[in-house]
């Protein structure tokens, strides 16, 4: 039978990352590629001992949920973000399927075909496949090294008339940037002015490597709650990055009537995310001290961040850039101009090291010579291994280019 | 800031099941309303077993998994459904959020606004908020006691040309209905000839009344795949009835392009599904006898339908009637033509029980006197006093309704 799919079933791409993923499984392959945490820092015990907490409970805790997600650990993470600066109240926040399933969520309950999302360039890589998966308008803002330029944002909210904007503007995927506060608050000023709603995706912000975390810039959400009248700022963050992302537990923040639409759209999509995942994590929210262990991670992080750096510092590759991110899993390389590191990627596998190439990061005009390099994942005595096969690659390539040349 | 929705919010309705499972929660009411299976006959320490061996093996099982779900898994629900006569690989296999998931990510990839889709009449309440949700034009068929009507099908298949035929051929949700089998071969050869995709959603195919097995009919995948060429039919179930809903584990079966286009829909969607419970009951299967416990549960059920039926068979409401369920959850009550039973609903709810009405599975002209009632979440001997409680709002209809016409 020849089946005959949908228009969103066109538009939806496979994860070049994902795909990479595949390709590298199982091989002796060291992957900078996929955005993955530390297997060795996963507070295994306090989550098994979670578990056992939650299953020692009477059989109710095997029964269908609230689509909103487990009440107790709403109101903890509402609490949580309270103290983080975003009042919030339970009512507020929808549990999903990591952070993944609000964006996909808040896009089916604003986007129609045609509607125009404003995102930063590069930006993450399954925020273009759900934006494409709902035929939305892509469109790209530019961006200097305090966020997106507040010109260029007003001058596209004025042409477009957006129906959303979608950043990730702390310790981004994929480049690790971070947006100063002063900028921070022009965009959400700009957004409340033209009416556009901001869904900000925060799934690296605690991962910060800034030992002053007063130094740290507010989040979108806590400028724009800041204001009277209704939020402008649909919030997202997730328990992946923070604890394990096989619980897939994340969670959505809007003012109350758009949490009440997206609970529609999730009754509709899976009528609720996994509870027992939820109890355990509302259990290891009682027992276990998130906060150090956040810290933990991070001081580890920031240590394979600085083993990264400095192995591509030492280096010293032609016309090679970048900048090292304050936070979060990822360092952003910009290579020479002539570099095309979808290509370099083919010589590096053979070699033992993948990364994702920058131009699938973009809806439009990809710098090609850019790669995505994660620092969370590698074990820090195996970082300068990859590098070095990094570089065998980069020569070979240079090498290739250069036959080339003269054929 | 007003808040621009999509067309698909605005077609995204709530579902009266679960609002009327707000409304009673905490209260002393008997519900009938709910799909819940008996939390009494959940395999609570088989479930502590299994979530103990997954956790106690090293942290790889907090990592992120495969969009398609946990492979060793695939594999057992292959087997089985090989088993059940539907022969199936794993790579035929996506593991979803309960099979909610597996109808509304079908539907994203199929559907686009305006497409029609063909349903039973009444038919489950949650995939017409999905069909809605993806602004399908939806068409119901007759049925009679075998099955949907082969005439009416064949016209609406050639009227229409429908994209895809949505059904519950066994123990249906709402009615309790189950196809003949050779209405099941007419429909599969109908839609094989026209072309049309149909999604079998088989929740309750296991929950068997019947001793003999073998009297049960084939599904109709099973049917489907004993013909050569493409296969016509997907097919979902789901671990919620027959292990526990809070798993949020189901699975959908279809041709391999079809299985590639889903998993991409689903990557888009959340990533993939909790690893941790896909993993237990993984576990589950390997240690725990599955068919037994389905054994068990199946005869408390048909204990508790047949307490049911016989408490309303002895009260011979006038113009009231049923048929007893052959398996599943429900039991279809048609009262006399003049009650409406949401106006019912609302004199039961303070007399200390509650229903679904009918009239929310009908996409249009609804059967407004008739109701749903689940027999499988309340204790045996709780189900007369719910009886007798709907038999105490009855009474008051009808008077009211002597009063009414009186005046």
């Amino acid at each position: 039978m020849n089946i005959n799919y949908s228009m969103a079933a066109k538009h939806l791409g496979s994860s070049a990352v994902r795909d990479i993923l595949k390709l590298t499984q199982g091989k002796d392959i060291i992957s900078l590629a996929g955005g993955l945490p530390s297997e060795d820092h996963f507070p295994l015990k306090a989550i098994q001992e979670a578990y056992s907490q939650v299953l020692s409970s009477n059989s109710s805790v095997l029964q269908y949920g609230l689509t909103e997600g487990y009440a107790p650990l709403r109101d903890k993470i509402a609490a949580r973000l309270t103290s983080q600066g975003i009042p919030t109240s339970s009512s507020e926040i929808v549990l999903t399927t990591g952070s993944q399933q609000a964006i996909d969520l808040l896009c089916k309950i604003i986007l129609d075909p045609g509607d125009t999302v404003l995102v930063e360039a590069p930006t993450y890589l399954a925020a273009l496949q759900v934006l494409g998966s709902y035929r939305a308008d892509i469109q790209s803002l530019e961006s200097d090294v305090d966020g997106i330029l507040p010109d260029d944002l007003e001058d596209k909210l004025r042409r477009y008339r957006p129906k959303l904007l979608y950043v990730v503007p702390t310790f981004s995927n994929p480049t690790g940037a971070t947006w100063s506060q002063e900028r921070r608050i022009k965009v959400v000023e700009l957004c409340r002015r033209y009416g556009v709603l901001i869904l900000e995706d925060n799934p690296y912000g605690e991962i910060s490597f800034q030992s002053d975390k007063d130094s740290c810039p507010s989040t979108l959400a806590a400028i724009d709650r800041s204001y009277s009248g209704d939020y402008c700022v649909a919030y997202t963050g997730t328990f992946s990055k923070i604890v394990a992302p096989a619980l897939r537990t994340g969670w959505i923040v809007g003012g109350s009537q758009l949490i009440k639409t997206l609970a529609k759209a999730k009754q509709a999509a899976d009528l609720h995310s996994s509870t027992i995942d939820q109890r355990a994590l509302d259990q290891l929210l009682l027992h276990f001290d998130l906060e150090q262990h956040i810290s933990i991670i991070s001081r580890e992080y920031h240590s394979r961040m600085n083993t990264l750096s400095s192995e591509i510092t030492s280096r010293k590759w032609e016309g090679s850039f970048f900048r090292e991110p304050k936070g979060g899993m990822f360092l952003w390389l910009t290579l020479a101009e002539h570099v095309n590191s979808t290509e370099l990627l083919k010589l590096a596998i053979p070699k033992g090291v993948a990364f994702v190439p920058g131009e699938v990061f973009y809806s439009s005009q990809p710098h090609k010579n850019t790669m995505r390099l994660n620092f969370t994942h590698t074990a820090p005595d195996v970082i300068p291994l990859a590098i070095e096969r990094l570089e065998s690659a980069l020569v070979e390539f240079n090498n290739n280019k250069k036959t080339t040349s003269l054929v």
